[in-house]
């Protein structure tokens, strides 16, 4: 019966955490990128289907390519960041089914003609929760984007699989002056009922 | 510059943390429940916007109206859980933007008329996201489900606010042997790709 999390963790993760907008010129390894989805694969989806898909961006081509497609008011701290990530819901999950969810034999026959982009939009936005805070779980500071053409970073980086292009986030580590001041957060009286 | 969680942390949050189907006795202080709000508000919403909303269903008499509208094979899970959390998208999120994203202050009027479902429901799923990272992080553990009325839940426990409930999630403590054998992850080379 464990009492949680210490509060280093919990100031790493949630608390003391920022989303950055410009990064140090310290490179992100490979070796933790690989870490970072080692841990974000492991919590729940619905079914086990784990709809997410990720493009870790790196490359001076890779990031020429999506350069075009994102907002102009988030070209210079995706050009700058070391990683920038493409985070996607692949519609076609319940392909795997039959190995990630063996309990139901049936899912896999059943979704094929059933409207899967809820489930898959909604299971991958999950799981983009716990990538962001799997990135802050290795070290790496986050800076998500959502001002971007969705259907032409898919076009350009998801073909020809069936994906739907959710998020972009940058992943760096992050200067001293990389957050701007913190935006409030609702009170919890607002968001909470107890019933 | 942090080397990140150290492994006790990612092995409670991510690695040996499972999704539990049964809960010990040991009741869930209400303390608990608001230090579990208290770190999942913080991470990162597009717009600042926040659009979950939470109800802690503990009560006999909240159990009582729940238990009907979820499916039949949550039913005995959720009535032995301590707590049950009906987590919902708030589509009128935008009311609260001139104090919670002030940077843009036409952003309300502007989303007064527009279509906001999928970004209330986007971005409160990564909400649970956090959130159910969150209930790992004050030491308790999760039971996500799915498989409830989500009209009917939304009608008995939400009106009259506009809000659409995403998901049920179990909150206790565990028993020994709570969690069933783990289902298997993805290989990362069918999730990761690298550019």
């Amino acid at each position: 019966m464990s009492d949680g999390l210490d509060s280093a963790g919990r100031e790493l993760l949630f608390s003391e955490a920022r989303s950055v907008r410009s990064f140090s010129d310290k490179p992100v390894p490979d070796e933790v990128l690989a870490e970072l989805w080692s841990l974000a694969r492991w919590p729940p989806t619905a079914w086990n289907s784990q709809p997410l898909r990720v493009t870790y961006v790196r490359s001076p081509e890779g990031k020429a390519r999506l350069l075009p497609l994102v907002d102009e008011r988030n070209r210079d701290k995706t050009r700058q960041a070391p990683v920038t990530c493409v985070l996607a819901a692949d519609l076609r999950f319940h392909d795997h089914l039959p190995e990630l969810f063996p309990g139901k034999p049936d899912l896999r026959e059943f979704l094929e003609r059933a409207d899967r982009e809820g489930h898959a939009r909604f299971n991958a936005a999950l799981q983009i929760g716990y990538f962001v805070l799997a990135a802050r779980a290795v070290g790496l500071s986050a800076g998500p984007m959502a001002g971007f053409d969705a259907g032409a970073v898919a076009k350009e980086f998801l073909d020809p699989q069936p994906l739907r292009a959710l998020l972009l986030v940058n992943l760096g580590y992050p200067r001293p002056d990389a957050a701007p001041p913190r935006l409030p957060r609702l009170p919890a009286g607002h968001v909470v009922s107890w019933l």
